[in-house]
C-alpha cells in the first residue's frame, strides 16, 4: 500500500516543485491589476487581477528581462522559495536562479498567474476567472466568464511589462501551456521577443490533442455537483473534478514512471477480483493524490484552461503559417522524446515549419521517465543548451 | 463538418469491420448454454449463455481447430457474413477464410463471443452479464453479477470446445482482450495449445495500463443515471457511456487517424471561441460515433470489461513467472509499434520472459496509422508471418 508520505511526495512531483536547493534565492507574490481587460473574442473582464514573482533585478535600460510562462496545473511560483524555511521551491527552481542557466545575476525573471488559473485556492496563486465575483452582479462569473484564450494570457502579461516600463524580452521561455504563450509572445509580439524557448510545446493544436483534452473535461461536466458551473453556492464537483485530476496526471506522466511507483502487483489483487466495487490499488493511489490537488482547483477553471489550449494556434489567426511566418525571435524547441500528451511530433512540426520559412530555430528532444513532465522536472538535462541560446547573438 | 457518411465508415473502423470482400464465407451466430458455471473468484452463474460462430469443417480427428478469441468492444463475428448481401464483414475477415492466412480449407475456426460483452443489445451478440436476467430473483443482475477474469471467459470456451469433442487447439489467436485469453489458454490449459498468436497484447497489466484503464470506468460511474448501476427500469448512463466509448475510441488509435479524418481546423474554431459551451468539431465528431455505439452497448457490462482486463495476469497465478513458466505452445507475438494503449512494451517484455524461460516465442511488429487497432484493421500485413507460424511443427 502507498502510504500518504508517498501521496505527498508524488503530489508535489507532479505539481512540479523541486526539493529547495540550499542557493535558492528568496521571492514574493505581487499583485497586478487592470481595470478593465478586452478578450481576444472581444469581451470586456473588469477588475482583472493575477499574481506574479520576480526573480533577479531589472538592469538601467530594462533589456535584460526573461519571462516564465507557466503550465496547465502551474502558477507563477517558477523559482525560488517564500521564506527561508519553505521545503519546496518553485517548479524550475533547477534553472533559475544565482549562477544557473537562467541566471539571476544577469537577468530579471519574471512570471505570472494565468487567468483562469488552476489553483484558485491555493494562497499562492491570484487569478480572475469563472470563480472570481463578477462586479455586475457580486457573484461568481461561472459559466458567464468569457473564454479566454493563450493570446489573453500573454496580454495581460505585457500590461504587466508595460506598467514596469519594458518593451522587450532577452527571452520568453515556458513548459506546455507555457510554451504556447511563449510561442504566441513571439509571434503577436515580434518586436518584443529576441529568443523564445518552447518546452514540451507545440506552435498548435492538432484534432488528436484538441479530443484527447476534452475528455479533461468530460468528467466534471458529468458531476450532478457541477450543475452547468453553478457550484458556488453549494457543493463543488469534487468527483468530477478529481477524475479530470487523475486522467491529467496519467497522461502528463509515462508508463516507466507509474511503475516505478507502484511495482508490479503480482498476485492478482483480491480485492478488486472480489467486488466491482473495490478498486486496484493503483488506482487509489491515482485517486488519493487527484483528490489531494482537486481541493486547491476550480472545476470551471479546468473547463477554460482546457479551451484555452484546445484554440492554440500561433498568432491565433487565419493560418499556422502566417503566426509561424510572423515570428522573429531565435527560437529553440525542447520537447519529451516519450511526451504522451503534446507528443515531440508537434514540436519538430512547429521546428522545421520555421525553418522552411527561414528562421533560426533550434530542436533538442529531452528525456526521462516522467513524459511530459521530463519538461518540469528533468529540464536540468537542458542547462547548457538554454544558457548557451540566452548567450547567443 | 463530418457528414453523418464519414461517422457511419468511421465507426465500422472502429468496430473492427471490414468491407466485405467478394469471397467472404457465410457464417451464422449460434448459441451455447451452460446450465451452471463457477467462476474463478469462486461464484456460482447459472444459465450462462453465450453466442459463437464457426468457419471452416472440423476434421475427422477434430485436430485442425483454431480459436479466435476477441477484443475488448468486438465478439464472435470474426470473419464472414451472415448473409450473402452484407455490406460488411467479421472483423479479421482479412485473414481468415479460404486460401487466406488462417485458411479455412484447412482449419476449423471458431469464435466464442466474450462473458459481459460490450454489445448487448446489438441482435448478433448473446452473452451473459450484468444485464442479464438473474434467475434467482427474475431481475437484471446488476452489480450483483460477480466479478469474472480472463480466466472465466477461457472455461466458458474450453467447455463449448468439450461438447464439440474437442481437446486440441492447432492454435489460439487473438487482438487485444482476446491476446490476454490467447496467453491464457496457453498458461491455464497447456496441454490444449499447440500455438499461440497474442496481436496487440500483453501477458500482464502492469499499473500504468490498469490505471489507464481506469479511466474507460470513471465517466460511466460519473453519471447520475448509473445509480450505481441499477438503471434497468429507467434510463440508462448514456452520457457516461459516450463519454466512455469516446476516451476508448481515443485511446485506441493514434494521431495519425484522428488528424487524418479531421485535418487541421485553421482558422480557429468561432463557436468554440465564441461559448465555452460549445465543442470543436473533432469533439462532436468523437461524441458522435462514441453515442452510435453507446447504443448497442451496455454501462455495466464496460465496467466488468475494464476489470477483468484489469485484473489479467498469465495464469491468473501468484506470479507472472509461474504463469508463463507453463506454457508449451509456441507463442507469437505481433504488438502495433504505435499502439498507445497496450504499448509493445509488454508484449516485448512477455515475449523476452518467455524466451529466457527456455519457451519458443516470436516477435514481429506491425504498423500503421491506427496505433492499437492497427492490430484489428491492418493485419493483413502479418498475413505470411501467420499462415508460417500456423503450419511450423
Amino acid at each position: 500500500m502507498q502510504t500518504i508520505k508517498t501521496v505527498a511526495v508524488l503530489m508535489l512531483i507532479l505539481s512540479g516543485f523541486n526539493h529547495a536547493a540550499a542557493d535558492s534565492l528568496l521571492t514574493e507574490k505581487k499583485r497586478f491589476e487592470l481595470d478593465q481587460f478586452t478578450t481576444f473574442g472581444g469581451k470586456t473582464i473588469r477588475q482583472v487581477q493575477v499574481g506574479w514573482e520576480s526573480y533577479g533585478e531589472l538592469n538601467a535600460d530594462k533589456s535584460n528581462v526573461i519571462l516564465i510562462t507557466h503550465f496547465f496545473s502551474g502558477n507563477s511560483h517558477a523559482a525560488g522559495k517564500y521564506h527561508p524555511d519553505d521545503t519546496e521551491a518553485g517548479y524550475w527552481d533547477a534553472i533559475i536562479g544565482p549562477g544557473k542557466a537562467i541566471d539571476t545575476e544577469q537577468y530579471f525573471v519574471l512570471s505570472v498567474d494565468s487567468l483562469v488559473n488552476l489553483g484558485v485556492h491555493d494562497p499562492n496563486v491570484i487569478t480572475t476567472g469563472p470563480a472570481s465575483i463578477n462586479p455586475d452582479t457580486g457573484k461568481p462569473y461561472a459559466l458567464d466568464f468569457p473564454v479566454v484564450t493563450i493570446r489573453d494570457f500573454v496580454n495581460v502579461q505585457k500590461a504587466l511589462l508595460e506598467s514596469l516600463g519594458i518593451s522587450k524580452l532577452h527571452a520568453v521561455i515556458g513548459p506546455s501551456m507555457g510554451s504556447l504563450q511563449a510561442i504566441e509572445w513571439a509571434s503577436a509580439y515580434p518586436d518584443w521577443v529576441e529568443r523564445m524557448v518552447s518546452v514540451i510545446g507545440s506552435g498548435y493544436m492538432d484534432a488528436w490533442t484538441v479530443s484527447a483534452l476534452e475528455h479533461w473535461a468530460t468528467p466534471i461536466k458529468l458531476d450532478a455537483n457541477w450543475n452547468n458551473g453553478n457550484y458556488y453556492d453549494g457543493e463543488p464537483p469534487l468527483k468530477g473534478m478529481t477524475a479530470s485530476l487523475a486522467l491529467i496526471t496519467q497522461n502528463a506522466v509515462h508508463p516507466d514512471f507509474i511503475n516505478q511507483v507502484n511495482p508490479e502487483h503480482q498476485p492478482i489483487e483480491t480485492a478488486a477480483l472480489e467486488d466491482i466495487g473495490n478498486s486496484h490499488q493503483v488506482v487509489n493511489w491515482l485517486n488519493q493524490l487527484a483528490a489531494e490537488r482537486a481541493k486547491i482547483a476550480d472545476a470551471n477553471h479546468i473547463l477554460y484552461l482546457v479551451r484555452a489550449s484546445q484554440l492554440y494556434l500561433a498568432g491565433q489567426g487565419s493560418s499556422l503559417q502566417q503566426g509561424l511566418n510572423s515570428i522573429q525571435a531565435k527560437t529553440l524547441f525542447l520537447p519529451a522524446d516519450n511526451d504522451l500528451i503534446l507528443m515531440p511530433y508537434l514540436a519538430k512540426d512547429t521546428h522545421q515549419r520555421l525553418r522552411s520559412l527561414g528562421k533560426n530555430s533550434q530542436y533538442h528532444e529531452i528525456s526521462g521517465p516522467l513524459g511530459h513532465l521530463n519538461g518540469v522536472r528533468q529540464i536540468d538535462q537542458a542547462s547548457t543548451v538554454l544558457s548557451d541560446f540566452l548567450a547567443s547573438e
